[in-house]
C-alpha cells in the first residue's frame, strides 16, 4: 500500500485559498483505495518562527478543526501533531550527521528566510532535515507538495540516499508529487490569497465578520449603472472558484448588463459562501467548542503514527549501531 | 544538591593521559558529599565523525569498562549513554529554535573541523546545541571541562539564557569548571599524549603489547654508560606521573649516575605501570569479558537519567506550549 505524507503548516486558521487549493484536494486523496495517508500538523517546524505558546496552541486547534470540518476521516487516515512523535527529533540528529553542511546553507528557503527575518535561528537552518525525518520516518513513498517545497523533497531524497549509501537500504526514497493543476485562489486584492499578503477570506468567521470580510474585497469605482468587466473583477474571480456553471454565467450577465453594483456581487458571493460551506462552518464551530473531540481524533492518529515511527527507528538504530 | 555533569567523548579506549588527566579526577569528584554526578558517554556526538557501527559499539563498551575499572561507583553517580535518553534530541530541536545561526557558524570548534574534515555535516554544525541540551536537560550546575570546551559551555549558557528570557526561568544556567591544575601527560614522543597524535600509552593492553608500547617511547642516543638528563627524557617524564617521591629520586640518581640505559628506565616504567594499574587492568578485562555487567551498570544509570530528563522535558513543554 502506497504511503502518502502531507505536512500541514501550522501558521493559523486555514483560509479560502488553503481550503480549495490544499485541504479539499488532500482529503480527496485520502479516499483513494490502496493508499495510506498520513497528515501531520508541523508544530515543531512552526517553533522556528512562532514562539508564543498560546498562539501556537490556538493555531494547532483551529487547523485540526478545519481539516476535520472539511471531512477528513481519521479512521481512514493518520492525522497527528508532529510534536507528539518525539522519535522524529531523534531521527533528525542521525540525519544531520549525513547531511552536508553546504547543502543546508545553500537551500533556497533558508537563504530567503535568512534575508527576511530578524531571528535567524539554527532551527530555520536545520528545517529541511527535520522535514526529511518527517518523511523518511514513515517510509512515505509520495509527498504532495507545492512547487516552493520541491527543493525540500529533493533534499530529503539526497539525505535518504546518503544514509542508504552508508548503511544499506534502510530508507524508502520518497517522490514529490507536484500538482501543477493546483487551484490558485485570488485574495481580496487580486494577488494570490496568502496570509502573508493580508488578503485572505477567512471562511470560518462568524457570519457578520465573514460578511465584512467579503465586503472588503477591492473593486474599482465604476458606477452601479454602468456595465462591468467581470474578468478583471476580484469579486467575480473569487465567485468563480465556488459557483457552478449556471451561477457563473448568471453573474457574468449581471456584470455585463449594468445596473448591477459590486455590492450586489459581494452579497451574492457572501451568500454562496455561506451555502457552499454551510456544513463545514457548522462542524468547525462544533469542533472549536469541543476541544476534547479534536484531541481524541489527534490522539488516535498519534498512536498509529508512533507505532510506525517506533518500528522504523528500531530498524535505523539496529543498523547504525545504537 | 549540586549537579555536576561530565561528558565523555566516545572516540575509543581511554589511554594513560585520559586516565590520569580526566577519568581519575572525575571519579574523585563523584565522591564529594552534597553533589550528584552525571557522567555520560557522548555516543550521539560521536556519530558526527564515526559512522561504523562496530567501531562505535566497541568504543562505548571499552570506555564504560575503563571508567568502571577505574572505580566509578554507579550507585553513587549516574552513568549513561547519551543515545539512551532520546529526550535530548527533542530538547535539541527546541534549543535550535532560540540559537542564533551565526553563533554556531562562528564557533571555534566548527570552524576548526570544517577546515580539517572532508565530511562537514550538519551534525558537526549543530554539535554545540546537542551539548547544550545534554547539560540543560539535567539542570546541571557545574560542568568540568578542559579549556578547549570552554566556548561550548559559554554557548550553553547563552542558549539557556535566551530560552529563559523568552519563556521565564525554566533552565538552570550552568557554570564551566575549568581545572587549570589538570595534569598534562606527555606522550611517547614528548608531545601531549593524544590519540590524534598517535603517541599514546594504552594502559589496558595485554602485558606483552603494553611492554612493546612502553618500549616504543622515543629517547635520544646517549650511550648506556653515560650520565643522562632525566628532565629532558620522555621515559622519566612519564614515570614521574605515576611514581612516588622515592621512586622518582631513585630514578633521577640512576639517570645522573650513568650506566643506566633507557631500556632499564623503560622496564622500570613498565613494571610500575603494571603495579600501579594492577587492579584497574584486572577489572577492565573482567568487564570486557562480561558485557552484560557493563550493560547492567549503564542501564541503571539510564533509568535514573531518564527520570530527570522526563521531568525537565515536561516542564519545558508545558511552558512553551507543546
Amino acid at each position: 500500500m502506497a504511503r502518502v505524507l502531507t505536512g500541514i503548516q501550522s501558521s493559523g486558521r486555514p483560509h479560502l485559498g488553503n481550503l480549495l487549493g490544499a485541504i479539499m484536494p488532500a482529503i480527496q486523496l485520502t479516499e483513494n483505495e490502496g493508499q495510506e495517508s498520513l497528515l501531520f500538523i508541523a508544530d515543531l517546524h512552526s517553533f522556528t518562527t512562532i514562539k508564543d505558546p498560546a498562539i501556537r496552541k490556538e493555531n494547532t486547534k483551529s487547523i485540526a478543526a478545519a481539516w476535520l470540518a472539511c471531512g477528513l476521516d481519521t479512521s481512514k487516515s493518520i492525522f497527528y501533531r508532529q510534536s507528539k512523535i518525539p522519535e522524529v527529533c531523534e531521527l533528525t540528529w542521525f540525519l544531520n550527521c549525513v547531511t552536508p553542511y553546504p547543502m543546508l546553507a545553500n537551500a533556497h528557503s533558508f537563504k530567503d528566510k535568512a534575508g527576511r527575518l530578524s531571528d535567524v535561528n539554527a532551527g530555520l537552518f536545520d528545517y529541511p532535515v527535520l522535514m526529511a525525518a518527517d518523511i523518511i520516518m514513515y517510509d512515505a513513498e509520495m509527498v504532495p507538495v507545492g512547487k516552493d517545497q520541491r527543493q525540500h523533497v529533493e533534499m530529503t531524497r539526497d539525505i535518504a540516499k546518503a544514509f542508504n549509501h552508508q548503511f544499506g537500504e534502510i530508507f524508502v526514497i520518497p517522490e514529490a508529487k507536484i500538482d501543477n493543476q493546483v487551484m490558485t485562489i485570488p485574495g481580496i486584492d487580486g494577488q494570490k490569497m496568502s496570509k502573508s499578503y493580508g488578503n485572505i477570506i477567512d471562511v470560518f468567521l462568524p457570519e457578520k465578520k465573514l460578511k465584512k470580510n467579503v465586503m472588503s474585497i477591492v473593486t474599482d469605482s465604476t458606477p452601479m449603472e454602468e456595465p462591468k468587466n467581470p474578468d478583471t473583477c476580484n469579486v467575480f474571480n473569487i465567485f468563480k472558484t465556488l459557483a457552478n456553471k449556471d451561477q457563473i454565467s448568471e453573474m457574468r450577465s449581471n456584470y455585463e448588463g449594468g445596473n448591477y453594483g459590486y455590492g450586489h456581487a459581494k452579497t451574492a458571493l457572501f451568500e454562496l459562501m455561506l451555502d457552499h460551506f454551510s456544513e463545514e462552518r457548522k462542524r468547525f464551530d462544533h469542533f472549536m467548542k469541543n476541544e476534547s473531540v479534536i484531541e481524541q481524533h489527534l490522539q488516535e492518529g498519534e498512536e498509529k503514527a508512533r507505532t510506525i515511527a517506533r518500528d522504523v527507528m528500531k530498524r535505523v538504530k539496529t543498523t547504525i549501531g545504537f
